[in-house]
């Protein structure tokens, strides 16, 4: 079954085309590479027509039919569009990611195979001690020694650990799906990860948010990136209605009111 | 947005291409159209490759990989393809197809365009009794007099209903959600559905069967013969491991080991 | 299996139980009604505990948290919950339900039961005039001429397409997964629904909004009754946050921002 | 929001009642606790007589109607019963586990709160060789010396990583979400985890199964009890028509033929 790659009748999406096989690096071993493609904005607009009928087929109308659509939460045009990434990440942000349950994943595995010696170490810059007021987030700046200690410990850390995992493979031959139970989450994994437009926007909205965990939000940067060339005119519209958008709440919107 | 129509950097499935387009015409007024597609049987073992590791990379062992993941149930690989099809069906055989929720879907709006004067009326050959054994199927023959009659009744009802709806929709100009409610189950509507490889195996396993109605297994079929030519690998083993697999319980297990 | 009813271990939720058995007519032959249902408002909050730990665990703070939750778009705890429904519907109304994937349904099935003779037919006061500024909504005023016209045909219509079906069942014994091809959208079917309690809101997000055909919307309203006495807490925030809250999108933020 | 234990007029479930709050110990510090249920062998009986009608109301035929839904794959019904866990395992058992997309979570998160000095051990008798014939499993027995060797080796890294933990958070202050990264995946995690019962019978078939890693096949068991004793009717056609049943493959079955 080898690889044909030739011409097709399929609609293409230049904006995509140019990021396969294009891997964009993530920290210090990761990175993000787009491995096909279906769609692009025309198949937004195709099947908003088949749902919305015939009136609205004017071609200047179709900038304005995707931002109504995202507007109003009419999201099933979006997921007809997908993309497929390949990834690579420490285990501690595939474990966040994972979470996301619309999409469909092949992730290499550590009974089949040997995990190699590569562990994520963060770049100092990132180092921030505990945010006193956000119990899930990083606050003040560490020192250059505290900064040298934390990267020791985890490299001292990541080099026992690996060695014990090379002994228990090597001369005790211990089944590999126990021999791996020592390594750390800094582990690096990786995967193939199919999702559709709407829910990958999904999960950019919650993934590029400044709460999000830095090293996951690498990661959805990188996926930004490829979505806003491959989908240019619904990445304007998730930006303006949802990324940069802002929500009032009933009160916040009674106050606004009285304020007039 | 115009489509564009070129060369590709992705793989390119030729199975599939040659039903690009070509609509497979279903019952009286229905079809099923495939408009686009990710994937092929490489990316199966690509994707499954990924998870297992890199003892298995013989080409001549792609058609024994896919065969063993089907049979194990490693579902994921075969969720890396999609298919996405336009398709046209009386209402009741969508509310039947509508179960399967894994499936992306954007239907013609009834409330947003209006309903054209298609119905389905079934062919004679397809007219049965109501079967005495099976509550849900169809059993013995009508006479030629009794077709004529189921005929003669749906189409006059048919014409009156939707003389009734171009009514109400003309001179009163009801509201277009409102006058469509005096439509037959029996009237026409269209989708645009999209769905993986290992879900649409679930959908044809099902719909395929001698038990679902024979209306619905129509379009099961046309969906069947694009498949075929698009995954060969993968549809072999899907024909030999779940469609003519035959599963046997625990007693009938305790049986046949009697009698050997 | 007689089902027993008697004293549980389980959390009892008070605002649920007044609603056990207990159907709220909607349109001319439908109801909701709740058969069973899973938690309540201290389930969420227990759940999102063992997410965000020990530190949160001041009973006076359960509201803020569950606020806390909803607002930041925190969804799973709300997952925890679920609510069983007997409702039944005329079709085109499940049609447009059913597109709701995240739910459970057991719908009757004409293929082995009989339909009743019930067809929807609108309270006159709830005929109106396409809209002409909405492509999918009501507008203006019918004459009393004009409404009654409307029902008149409808009834009509009715009566004719239940006496095809009488027919085609009766003396020509026709397989009832035929006979029924020739009735309405307006025939009324009925399912079992279930849902969880993240799912429900946004399906009541988006069918008590006033673009919602108002069919659908006496079911979301009757549903909407029950999660406010069953889920107080929750539905205040879900109030607050979503169904009355307002989004403003990037362009509109900057205009507001200029007018301060 | 104090969470009322009282009389209700649910249906009650009494082999689950006897399971609330008792929790089923798994590995060395890990288990499998039951926390709220919906449904009983009843419900599920009940939901289908919604779809197949009034035609098999006889209460001896209930269990014949469930053996009959679980062997000709009508699923539906099954998804009406719902099972909350709170659950505590080893992070790589967690992983498994979360692949299974179709429940709903909430995990202890390691960004809010400390994780705990706990760490999987696993017992003399269940390390084992990697298999040569089965690349993902066990296969012969270790030496004495050889299983002290393995146990002292992950025991001395678990004090390690344990300790560099406590340093980071205690002097360094390092924020929690970094500090965690150094931890391995044999450290515990709890989460609840709420699934319906056609999904847990599809994920106790798969992990039940003798090929699943022997960790995760523990969690397995133990909701398997549980599920045995909620749900005695269907789990016995669970057993009959899924665990213990065996499915031959077309060759197979043409083979079969031949030998009669």
């Amino acid at each position: 079954m080898p690889e044909e790659k030739e011409g097709t009748a399929r609609p293409v999406n230049p904006g995509a085309e140019q990021w396969l096989e294009k891997p964009i690096p993530c920290l210090d071993h990761g990175f993000v590479r787009l491995v096909d493609y279906m769609g692009n904005d025309a198949a937004i607009v195709q099947a908003a027509r088949v749902s919305y009928g015939a009136g609205t087929k004017k071609v200047s109308e179709d900038r304005g039919l995707v931002r109504y659509l995202l507007r109003n939460v009419h999201t099933t045009p979006f997921e007809m569009c997908e993309l497929k990434f390949h990834c690579k990440m420490p285990i501690f942000v595939a474990r966040q990611w994972i979470r996301h349950r619309t999409a469909n994943v092949n992730e290499y595995s550590a009974r089949y195979s040997e995990v190699k010696d590569e562990f994520y170490l963060p770049d100092p810059d990132v180092l921030k001690k505990q945010s006193s007021e956000n119990r899930q987030g990083r606050g003040e700046e560490l020192t250059d020694e505290q900064k040298r200690r934390v990267l020791y410990l985890l490299r001292a850390d990541y080099a026992q650990e690996y060695s014990t995992y090379e002994q228990l493979l090597g001369e005790i031959e211990l089944a590999r799906e126990l021999a791996r139970i020592g390594l750390s989450v800094a582990a690096y994994t990786q995967w193939y990860w199919k999702i559709d437009l709407h829910n990958l926007f999904h999960f950019l909205r919650l993934r590029l948010d400044s709460h999000a965990q830095y090293e996951i939000r690498v990661f959805a940067e990188a996926m930004a990136r490829i979505v806003k060339d491959a989908f240019p005119v619904a990445w304007e519209a998730f930006e303006d209605y949802r990324l940069k958008a802002v929500s009032f709440s009933r009160l916040e919107i009674e106050v606004l009111k009285t304020r007039q």
